[in-house]
């Protein structure tokens, strides 16, 4: 209690003393100097606006998104549906104006599951929603059954003795952080793969996460846990996770859960490819990316169906203009990028010899761009401004030069092509993320139509610019 | 133009003389004579407050649900689990201080499913999110194959002629409203019964609802079609209704439906039975009920786990009391409410002797009682402004005196009991009611707290009082 009182007293001596003294503040540290806007037309200004308005009053977009959703739905790589999904691709972007449309196919080891079912067995009994991971190999037939040990983060996991883990299932528990820019899924889905890396070394005979995602709803996420999972991986819906933690308390939880997964005999994906041959320049191509494929608990309308659309939308607006943009504007549809990108590097691999300006990708889903980043030589730094002016009205701010560029992008940057990032808000994605609640119910119309706004201006003036942007990341010595 | 322009002038001429004139506003309508507000003691007002605060500050509530939750989960009518239930409810009641515990088993059929998988076929291939509901029979071994025929309302169906619906499935795609009070469940909700009963007489094959609830979430909702279902029916979530929607603008859609469901051979449910004995008429019953089965896509947090918690934590806090009430408080924790209110109906047949003076039950979630109404005898709605008065300081307004009671108080209603209803706030209730997501995340915590302490002043005052409230309802003159 006196030591309290003192602190309010002196408290209060210091209020006091700041209200007579009225200190001046600080003078603001100087601005950095900030590159040159460059300049841009009257003429491109006007067209600018008019596909801004444009975009802003798109229907289309909502369509195409709509009719995958629809006429397909899910579609894992490799998979027969995947594999109707780029029939539906080339039609729709025919239908749409487009022209060197066509399918451009690669291998994949086309991982999928057959069951995925999990069941507390002690010391009550009540089934799990769980998903199992991509990659992850089966349970031997009939299941397997273990005492769960539950891990807060993959740190503990990682510290803990073999003994611990021997013959029992790893649980990580690790929860996932809100976050516009999509940094707290970085963080978060290293679990995916990192549960089975540690655990199996340890003797343990099974991994289950709790769900990399940020809702609370009883849906387990599915994801990728890589290549060469060693043992039978599942995540699980946060309900679920919470139901063994309040058990857990009490004492020992056993699980049963059955796995049967693996990859297809001969799997095949491919890339969907579609021009706006450049009226001058045809052979410098700025790039437009999104991917066909999806997780298959959900119909794939935020991933990526929606980045399917916005690039559509946003090149068909520039489409539609009295005369194409100087440059070419081609869509990347990658195949098979939820097992790590294999559209996009197939793509890299098999355009290697042609002169990529510059690389946009559109996977976050459907919500607003907020943010433009760039991944530009110093001297393109003008460049990047003007695209921050141009975007201004949309309510984008302007980002950092350490644009990512995305997964569909990982091929074509490895070859040095500069990328930029129009940064979607990213706040809600992760609730529907690689779940079956995956749908046109996610979307919001009018974000959407801001996303198709934004990359139209982009497209337009990368394309129509004889701007050089230079790659502010080297090119890689082989393709990733 | 000239029309808007006379239709200006004319209005800012109205204005300009409403401004002048300013009319006296008419007299208000007189309000109906209110009955005048039965008198309570000092004594009682001081516990009333006391059990309140205690109640709004309860912790035992959550924790009840959530080991409820935890340690069984779902426990669908005549189940394992619902047996294991009703002995977790026993040893729980014992604990927290309750005496004449025991479980009162009755017979049910027993309904339950087995398999409930649909899949669109054609034009295109993806499949449904269903649940199969209460009382269907199933469909042939491997399922059936046929044609959708949608209809916007139950109306619709029932107009329709013979050769629309020969060898089909039905589609009921009639959306359900958000309403505060309930009312709009009352209206969706008679299509689970009604879509087989109207559809088998015209030859359909199986009947398919959008289902009955207010998300957009990737979730059937289960629930009861009757108990003499003459065809396969099935609810899906609002995706898939919307994905059928959007193909069968198309053309004609075909599904795959494949339900296993069935009774059980001697399905046994029970009730479960808990007294606080009144310390002076301990013959006159005060009931307080929820019911113990679920659905068994969820765990049955929500419904009705929170309604467990809610009279079980509001008695307590009464048990707790320096002396007992004068009447007794019974817990009927209900088994087999799901499929119709078996329970509450054994119940009344099993206790028509007794004298159960008044009747309340908590089976509308965790969210906040909003409005308190009775079902009196005219000369006793002096009581009912004393529960109102007493409940106003938890912002519970006044109701009518049209209470309904709820499902598990159909028994002892129909034999004359009077009832009242705390009226719980079901504006989110029906986003999660028999869905996977009736989980412990559809809970607010504070809101259920609000319950507990409105249960706990309702049932003391009606306790500790030797108020006769008399039915607005006659008896019935058989059980029903």
């Amino acid at each position: 209690m006196r030591t309290i009182f003192i602190g309010l007293a002196a408290l209060a001596l210091a209020s006091s003393a700041a209200a007579q003294q009225q200190p001046a503040a600080p003078a603001p540290a100087a601005l950095p100097a900030q590159p040159p806007v460059a300049p841009i037309s009257a003429q491109m200004q006007r067209t600018i606006d008019q596909l801004r308005e444009a975009g802003l009053s798109d229907e289309r977009g909502y369509a195409i998104v709509g009719d995958l959703v629809a006429q397909i739905g899910p579609r894992i790589s490799g998979s027969e549906q995947e594999a109707r999904a780029r029939d539906w691709a080339v039609t729709m972007l025919r239908a749409n104006g487009f022209t060197n449309v066509h399918i451009e196919t690669f291998p994949v080891p086309g991982w999928h599951w057959e069951r995925q079912e999990a069941t507390i067995v002690s010391p009550s009994h009540q089934p799990l929603v769980v998903a199992a991971l991509g990659g992850s190999p089966s349970t031997p037939s009939g299941g397997l059954e273990a005492e769960i040990v539950r891990f807060p983060d993959l740190v503990s996991l990682q510290a803990a003795p073999e003994s611990a883990l021997r013959g029992k299932i790893a649980f990580v528990d690790e929860h996932m952080s809100v976050t516009q820019d999509a940094s707290g899924y970085g963080a978060a889905v290293v679990k995916r793969g990192g549960c089975p890396r540690l655990a199996a070394p340890k003797g343990a005979v099974a991994c289950m996460i709790r769900s990399v995602g940020t809702d609370t709803n009883r849906f387990a996420h599915q994801g990728s846990a890589g290549r060469a999972v060693a043992i039978p991986t599942a995540s699980m819906s946060p309900a679920d996770a919470d139901t063994l933690d309040a058990l857990l308390e009490h004492g020992a939880v056993r699980v049963h859960l059955d796995i049967q997964a693996g990859n297809r005999e001969n799997g095949q994906s491919g890339n969907v490819i579609a021009d706006i041959r450049g009226r001058e320049k045809p052979d410098e191509i700025v790039l437009l990316a999104a991917h066909l494929d999806s997780w298959d608990l959900g119909q794939g309308a935020i991933d990526d169906g929606a980045g399917v659309a916005i690039v559509t939308a946003a090149a068909r607006l520039i489409n539609a203009l009295p005369r194409h943009p100087r440059r070419t504007i081609r869509l990347l549809i990658a195949g098979s990028e939820e097992p790590g990108g294999l559209g996009g590097d197939a793509y890299g691999r098999a355009h290697a010899s042609e002169h990529h300006v510059i690389a946009a990708e559109s996977d976050l889903g459907a919500d607003r761009v907020y943010r433009f980043s760039s991944g530009f030589s110093d001297e393109a730094l003008p460049y990047a401004r003007a695209f921050q002016r141009a975007l201004a009205p949309l309510g984008v701010v302007p980002g950092d030069n350490r644009a990512d560029g995305g997964t569909d992008l990982g091929g074509v940057k490895a070859n040095g092509t500069p990328v930029v990032d129009l940064q979607q808000d990213a706040s809600r994605y992760f609730n529907y993320h690689h779940t079956a609640n995956d749908t046109m119910a996610a979307i919001d119309p009018e974000q959407l139509r801001q996303n198709i706004a934004a990359y139209a201006v982009f497209a337009y003036m990368a394309a129509e610019s004889d701007w050089v942007f230079g790659s502010s990341a080297p090119a890689a010595a082989a393709a990733h």
